[in-house]
């Protein structure tokens, strides 16, 4: 049985689906990369969204990043996302989303991070991410290891 | 083809598996309820369990908690757990593993949660986490919605 999405998904619903594309990754500290992605947003007919997102370097074939987590519904015209990255980091962030003709715009700020005692500095994370039908193109910048807060990844998925 | 545990996993391996079984929630501020838990941890070959958590209630039939993350060696007899909640909180966990004739005890404390401006308050979390062999068995405690420290928490799992 098929559960259907909750009413307070509305503005989210157009991210549900498996998108998969590639990015472009970049910051003062590392080499250039380019990955593979694959994300997954579903639902239980709760008022959030699941996430989960595997990336795999494309110069060496090896996994890269991952992540997991939450989006929900902030209110009309807001999210909140939670996250969990297995380098022992967690993310909690706030922002806007706002609608397209044919998709939505988000826009999203790290409020909280969380740091193992083995993770790496992380300052700030901010996100943006437009959905368009189906296309997905998202950028990421961030301050970390001690560098100012900038781009950092750039990515365009297509729903699958 | 399967891929091998990452050495610093070793200490960790004995959680690998999917788990299930029953617990029994309490706390001043709710009715006492017992619930039904699936447990997965899984890995990739990197130096980090993958964990995903669902529970039902029993009393309602309704999906009830859920939580995603990734457990982390944090060097010999530590460990570190980052985790995100639906309801808008993030985890994060330090603390010991110690090894038993059996299997592991785990004790870990929240050194930081992150809430978003819709979750409850949260202020700390406590888990402890005993596997011997097929059977795992946790207790929770938490500050939350005003309440001092507490028990909130108690299941026993088994592999299954």
């Amino acid at each position: 049985m098929e559960v259907e999405a909750h009413p307070d998904l509305r503005s989210l619903a157009c991210l549900l689906g498996t998108w998969r594309g590639e990015g472009d990754g970049f910051y003062p500290t590392i080499e250039p990369f380019r990955y593979s992605e694959e994300v997954v947003f579903d639902h239980t007919g709760k008022p959030f969204l699941t996430y989960r997102q595997t990336t795999v370097n494309l110069t060496t074939g090896l996994p890269g990043h991952a992540e997991v987590g939450y989006w929900r519904s902030g209110g009309p015209g807001r999210v909140e996302i939670v996250l969990a990255h297995p380098t022992g980091i967690t993310e909690l962030l706030h922002g806007t989303i706002d609608h397209l003709d044919d998709g939505v715009a988000l826009h999203v700020r790290s409020t909280d991070i969380g740091l193992t005692n083995t993770a790496k500095s992380v300052v700030s994370i901010e996100r943006s991410l437009w959905v368009e039908r189906d296309v997905l193109r998202y950028d990421v910048a961030m301050s970390a290891v001690g560098q100012p807060h900038q781009p950092h990844l750039s990515a365009t998925l297509r729903r699958v």
